[in-house]
């Protein structure tokens, strides 16, 4: 393993400023910084645990996903996570993420400046500037939602969806529905592309027809039920599955306005099971994601690729909650 | 929860009775015990812990895998799972179970009847009558390389099998290698099929042609080398991946018969990465599975199942072991 030495006599400088780069010190200038700190990284340099500093840290890295609050997606989450995590000794730092500070440093030297031993990730899109970082990364690192594929220090950690719309589709079908739409987000992230694959695999599993037209996604909500509702409602669908909640419940108001009873003329299926669900009008049927166990899951991956178990994909059983914005094919359809 | 009492007053027998038969004294004739073994099945009846009894037990179920020897597939997993439940508090018992066993006691009895907790089932094939009743199941169970739908109380845990086939559908690439076969066990088991269509997946991902003929399968390896090796052969196939060790090893000894050397005329690739794999000539290339890994990982999800985190899918990362039965794609093709 490379010493600070090392990298001091490679860049030609002194120990001292070696160190106070790798510590932030405030009196070095930014390019020499960023110089000995990529050095760092490139020479496989791992922070030793010092004396004085007795904290294990840990980070959850936050982009577009809201944690704080518990009626909030990911509160559970973070709390699953710090369940498990705190009592084994570690110190969990919650750090939302930018796409500006990707951009301005490399996702190990970020991990090294702040003197993290590993991450769980949430929240992070295709387009992420470190989704190409963690496919060569060397610190352990659980993505919810995200697969990386052949990086042994990365795990993929999430609900299972391929089940979660198979439990949807099912459900539907006993209730006699045939016509089955899906509403979806943009299919920027990964786990969109995997809800919107796993609708179509359900329907054929099914044995009931799904052209590509009975699918549709946009990035806004306002787009989804401007653009694609009214279609779906037109083609004759009794019954449409949607990739989130929030979108779900956008739907139900907005079929609500056009006169449009839920469940009575239309059945609608959110996916995640907010903490709203329960309170949405009518009581929304969804797909569960155990948020508090993908928390705790994500703590247990980390915590195995650190110790050179090399998980790849841990998945938990998706569950149907069904409530009253499904029910039986209308006798009109 | 049905308490023995419970179970007597349904019956209309004695306690003394309904508890010979969950204890399996031999003076109660064999009709009545299992009667009275369903009735409690039934009725959710789940033994509670007895002052005396201070071992909690949990099972490997075992067929169609040796395990007993260092160099045997199995030995390493059952010691993983050893390694973690045993510290733990657990007694661990290996079963081995036949086929008609399983047609003899439907597998929740058999579970109640040995007063087992969980279960980490190794070797099933699909037409196992258990992989049946693992389907409505409530005792805990983790599957290794067999994944049952839907059942909130069962996981699966294996090596990630289309990374692994990726890994090594890319490394033969990279050699040069496009006209790439494919030698497999019968499709009867989970992971054979799962393996077959990984095959398909790889060479598509890799942009390479495979149409159905580009593999062959057989329950016999006999079968398989007579039939299948000499048709890909003919076929102008540059390399072979064969779906297991065992496969890949007696298709580089029948290769070697024919004249063909490996690898200057003929690259092969295993799957498993058995003990024996540095050993055969050549060496073999093959993917690993982690197995003591798995086994951890078996008792991590079981003791999950246990505590209600309901984990369905467990996938380890696959690696290859490059060794000397791949090389570059002779001149010649």
């Amino acid at each position: 393993m490379a010493t600070i030495l090392d990298i001091a006599e490679k860049l030609g400088v002194s120990k001292g400023t070696v160190s106070k780069a790798l510590n932030g010190a405030p009196d070095i200038s930014e390019t020499l910084r960023k110089t000995i700190l990529e050095t760092a990284v490139e020479m496989g340099y791992t922070r030793r645990r010092r004396q004085k500093q007795t904290a294990k840290k840990l980070c959850i890295l936050v982009e577009n996903l809201d944690y704080e609050e518990p009626h909030q997606f990911g509160y559970d989450i973070v709390t699953g996570f710090r369940q498990m995590a705190e009592p084994a000794g570690f110190l969990v730092e919650i750090f939302p993420i930018t796409e500006k500070l990707q951009r301005s440093i490399s996702y190990d030297m970020f991990m090294l400046q702040h003197d993290y031993l590993g991450a769980f990730a949430l929240g992070f899109t295709l387009q992420d500037p470190w989704m190409t970082d963690f496919q060569t990364s060397s610190t352990p690192t659980v993505l919810y939602d995200n697969y990386i594929k052949t990086n042994p220090r990365t795990a993929y950690v999430g609900v299972d969806n391929n089940e979660g719309m198979e439990l949807a589709v099912s459900h539907l079908k006993e209730l006699g529905h045939k016509k089955i739409g899906y509403l979806s987000g943009a299919l920027g992230s990964h786990i969109m592309q995997v809800r919107h694959k796993a609708f179509f695999q359900a329907m054929r599993q099914n044995g009931l027809r799904a052209d590509s037209d009975f699918a549709g996604a946009s990035y806004y909500i306002s787009q989804c039920l401007e653009k694609h509702l009214p279609r779906l409602i037109q083609m004759g669908m009794t019954a449409i599955i949607c990739s989130h909640d929030l979108l779900a419940n956008a739907a139900m108001i907005q079929c609500q306005q056009f006169g449009i009873r839920i469940p009575d003329d239309l059945s609608i299926i959110g996916f995640d099971d907010l903490p709203i669900c329960p309170y949405t009008y009518p009581p929304m049927t969804t797909v569960r994601q155990e948020r508090t166990e993908i928390g705790k899951c994500g703590y247990y991956a980390l915590d195995s690729l650190r110790n050179s178990v090399s998980i790849g994909t841990l998945l938990l059983h998706a569950k149907l909650m069904v409530r009253n914005s499904t029910g039986p094919v209308s006798e009109k359809n």
